[in-house]
């Protein structure tokens, strides 16, 4: 049985060490893993593999890949994979999940603290100003007490609601179907009440998948539901916003401070009106670095590939339906 | 019984609200408040004053209060008080503790996650580069297993440790005497292993109190055994920091970043080089900003005034031992 493996990625923490591909192999001595350096190369490897676990999957590498069953992708979302051209192929696809959430909540805590201690004001105004204090006095606010909104309340949401809660902040998760007896301290939402929802929260964080529904979600009427001084923070997916309401809502309506992860395009022009704006942060879709990722991402796949040997369904199936999931 | 208050701030919320005068009013109908409005009327009012509850005390007030027995404030640190004009005035002297760890823990976590997701980077390059993935997978580090170090671990440093553990770190308290038999999670090592214990730090907090023995405590042979990276932060006091080493650290020396909420002089002149370095990040003596400062102060002094009422000691009270402690 051979899985054909590409996984190159500018970031060494997003690609297997030797050791890590050696420790497959040991794992796994009736597989043959093949890993290829560079996708120009995956579709001759896959002319007799069953398994791919990579990054992306090039909708025109199914003709080269006759005994293909499985693709196995180390990300979160799958809106870049060829979700439904698999499923008519009769290809299985999985998405990884579970460990996102840790280095995704860091993030999110650090661009809230950020904003809520006034450390993005003072790294800009100690260049320009003498001192700042009553400027910080005015803009910062307490987590302890203060309401977090996670809109995509999935597994990575829950981990964010924990960091949340370690600051004593009060957790609001909205999502289209929330749990039936959560017992997490979450005050769970609809996301057809999406507008209440944001009404109280002094944070609202966007971990929404990329699918036909969620295009523009946060638009000028939910931006213009937010509360006064609310920072909004985007570490889902670029589609979900409609950037020219989000700057509207930050200069005249009620937003107090952005911070996206994703943009459109990314990255955004020099001069983009975002980019310029006092009160945006931006990451370049950092959000999910982390030095473990790939020992993670290779634990799921393994796990994955166990079930796989023994005929057990696999974990993170997507399908049409959950197409663009990029949460569990 | 009478009791002088003189509690005026810049900023409203380290000042009581007439609600607040009043509830403590009603607490304690047998004592009378007098609440100046400036420190120039309160050698008048301390005239007949047993009490005195304010963040300022004129060495020059003693000679106008001759029924004087406690000076309360609600500060963390004395090193600003005449403690011991006090001692020898025979007038007991209390801090106030146990509510500034909360929004000091904020103030660290935001700093170390503002340079653990390379969010200062962010935004000072978003202004000047199109992109800067690779910069941030150079420089960011995962907060879960990473090491904070937290020099003059007391209350504040309790309250901190939790909040870092919360992230999966682990946390080395420093202080001159460990606890006996601390179940915390946190190990703790003695002040004079302090080039050990940084040495093995990603993060260094700083909250030790001004005393004789602190001055420069941060200098060139702590600094040149930090570790490689590592982030120095001070929320404690300025006169504890070497700022000339900490610069050469910084510049030629193992530390990656520095986060100063206290300087000598406060303010940096605009052109000092740790206000102009790029990965040197000033908040304006702000870690303590919290809504809810003033109704925790004066819960705190209430319970003392009961206390005092009572003829039970006092909590906080300084000695000229223990003077400039900043911490519990």
């Amino acid at each position: 049985m051979k899985v054909t493996m590409c996984l190159t990625s500018d970031q060494d923490f997003w690609q297997p060490s030797q050791e890590q591909v050696n420790a497959l192999r040991s794992a796994f001595p009736d597989v043959e893993f093949h890993v290829v350096a560079s996708p120009s190369t995956a579709p001759d490897a896959l002319q007799d593999s069953e398994v791919y676990f990579g990054w992306r999957f090039a909708p025109a590498w199914f003709s080269h890949a006759p005994s293909l069953r499985w693709i196995a992708s180390p990300a979160a979302g799958t809106d870049h994979l060829p979700v439904r051209r698999a499923s008519e192929a009769g290809v299985m696809l999985t998405r990884s999940y579970g460990f996102h959430g840790r280095p995704m909540a860091e993030h999110a805590m650090g661009l809230v603290l950020g904003f809520s201690r006034g450390l993005f004001t003072s790294s800009r105004l100690q260049q320009t100003q003498l001192w700042w204090k009553d400027e910080l006095a005015t803009e910062f606010f307490d987590l302890a007490g203060a309401t977090m909104a996670i809109v995509g309340c999935g597994s990575i949401g829950a981990h964010l609601a924990r960091a949340a809660g370690a600051f004593k902040m009060n957790v609001i998760g909205v999502r289209r179907t929330p749990p039936a007896d959560a017992q997490d301290g979450i005050r769970w939402m609809r996301t057809s009440a999406i507008r209440r929802a944001v009404a109280d929260a002094d944070v609202v964080v966007d971990l929404l998948p990329a699918t036909v529904e969620t295009i523009g979600y946060f638009g000028q009427r939910v931006f213009n539901s937010c509360k006064p001084g609310a920072i909004f923070i985007n570490l889902g997916r670029a589609s979900t916003v409609d950037h020219a309401a989000l700057l509207q809502a930050l200069t005249y309506g009620p937003l107090g401070g952005a911070a996206l992860d994703v943009t459109t395009p990314r990255p955004l022009p020099m001069h983009d009106s975002l980019r310029l704006h006092p009160r945006v942060i931006l990451t370049p879709k950092s959000a999910t670095f982390s030095r473990s990722y790939m020992d993670e991402a290779i634990a799921f796949f393994a796990d994955n590939l166990r079930r796989y040997l023994d005929g057990v369904p696999l974990h993170g199936l997507a399908t049409p339906t959950t197409e663009g999931c990029s949460d569990a």
